[in-house]
């Protein structure tokens, strides 16, 4: 694809990485790890091997890190922030679970989903197992401000999935309402995650919603980043395989774009293939065809950009530290995925 | 079906009643009615429309009436009881719709089960939310001994539904095995249900204990109960088809004690319809011969007797009260149910 999108997020000459912020939290992902694995194990022998299928299925734990990080630049130095990072993780890999067996996919981060080798059955059940392990793992923290927190994001997750499924296949979904169906669905966890690594720290309230605002920015980014890259990437970076959201249907920034910008031959196109579900062999790369004659992809990075600036700026009541540094590049890192 | 099923639970010449234990719980659970219908509700429209389905579809809100009774028989009188209540009935009603979709059923109550209306999909992204909401409210109470009680009983429940997905449609199941699907998938709510009702009211480990046991035994004899229900009795009183445990191949203790007592043949029959699945009209009137045959469903009865004996006995150490009376009285109208 001749798709090249412009960036503009991360220094001259230096190219944004994940990696300081990866470096900085081994030791604590080391532990969250090892608390992942012993908390996926029961004696129905069924849920430690989905659980453990999803776990060490190359996730990138984005989540999790950003809850240690988080913890780790208020200065916390106890233990909790390992167990809710834990519970963060839990809660996402149950909602992919469900959300397989919602949107029938089937591949999950390169590999065959869950449901398609043990069934929608086991993948709901062990999903809400997994639920009930990470509500587990908050009680023991003794926090009922993350407790509240992380419940709430649970609901508000829930309800931006079934939101998703009455817009869905929708092409004239507006851009309001799509960023309404990923501020739940992606940013509420990104942003419960960061904050609750400022309230197991003890930090003002000034600081947990300052780290709120980090995550559910970035947690925007990022999901943008991905409906770019599901047009324009490779099924290697993107851990899913390019053009699964036409196939699957979804209606994405992209999309919401294109279609908007389109003339009527165009919409008509739209809805054939993504409300009608009628698609023909060529029928994608006319789709990315027409995001490029739209600048459908790079307004998408570019409002991912947008959502990155607020992400960044949302810190900058942090003193700056190591821990600040590489979750300021970690933005940069997501919106430059964009490459 | 001739069968009749003998049952000295109750004391004789008087037909035990559930319906004292309604009349007490009743000002309390007109205020969770309330506090259920304002929790369903979302700016979501999908949401409340499924929730209330399931919400009026008049469940006999036993596990909710639970907690409610419970709290006042320990002296409690305060308000927390009631979110505590409210929370135990959306874990229960989110179990409901995802075990609709997990059974594949078409009934609920006999009501056109969610999943038959509005999908799959939205009946596990509802149950998930209901979930959240359930936890939300825990959150509210600020008791910790709550949550751990009831995130507990939300880990055991899923982990039951997983062990009954890898027995189900083995009719060698033994009858512990039997007896630790359902002392996960149904008394364990039971049991915490009854459980926070004492934590609410700050009485001493005990008297949370007995609670517990009251509503583990309970919840067993309710359970067992349902299954002899479900080959005799009528679709009227069992809220759900007559002869849907054998439609649905599920293997529940009067299959277990059949196929046990039976000869070669009869196993054969088992066999041929509820691990083959090949079903034939007679079938079902053959099963409950079959049953008749070994006193299966006596039997079943029976053990449900002996767990409502250990249920009863539980309450010994509370002092006298029209609140333990209710709840004494509640077991006796459980197993009685079989009439």
């Amino acid at each position: 694809m001749g798709v090249v999108l412009a960036f503009d997020g991360a220094e001259a000459g230096k190219r944004a990485s994940i990696e300081p912020l990866v470096k900085l939290v081994e030791p604590d992902m080391a532990r969250v790890n090892e608390s992942i694995l012993a908390r996926a194990k029961s004696h129905v022998e069924l849920i430690p091997e989905i659980a453990t299928h999803l776990i060490n299925s190359g996730g990138k734990r984005i989540r999790p890190m950003l809850t240690l990080a988080a913890a780790r630049m208020c200065g916390y130095e106890g233990e909790h922030h390992l167990k809710l990072a834990s519970s963060v993780e839990f809660m996402h890999t149950a909602t992919l679970l469900h959300d397989d067996v919602v949107d029938e996919s089937d591949l999950r981060r390169g590999k065959q989903a869950a449901r398609v080798i043990w069934g929608n059955q086991a993948s709901v059940l062990v999903g809400d197992y997994l639920l009930g392990q990470a509500f587990r793992m908050m009680v023991e923290t003794g926090s009922l401000e993350a407790l509240r927190i992380l419940s709430n994001a649970a609901c508000v997750i829930a309800e931006g999935e079934v939101l998703q499924l009455s817009v869905s296949q929708d092409t004239s979904t507006t851009e309001d309402a799509y960023l309404q169906v990923i501020g739940a669905k992606t940013a509420a966890l990104f942003a419960a995650a960061a904050e609750v690594g400022a309230v197991v720290a003890g930090r003002p309230r000034e600081e947990q919603a300052a780290l709120e605002s980090y995550g559910r920015n970035l947690g925007i980014a990022f999901q943008l980043i991905n409906d770019a890259l599901d047009y324009s990437g490779s099924t290697e970076k993107l851990g899913k395989g390019v053009g699964d959201d036409f196939r699957e249907r979804k209606i994405t920034l992209p999309v919401v774009l294109s279609y908007r910008r389109g003339n009527k031959e165009e919409r008509a196109f739209w809805k054939r293939t993504l409300e009608g579900g009628d698609q023909k062999p060529d029928d994608l790369a006319h789709a990315k065809a027409l995001m490029e004659r739209h600048n459908a992809l790079e307004d998408t990075v570019d409002r991912a950009n947008h959502y990155g600036d607020i992400s960044r700026d949302a810190l900058a009541i942090f003193p700056d530290s190591g821990w600040k540094a590489a979750l300021l590049e970690a933005v940069d890192f997501c919106v430059a995925r964009a490459y």
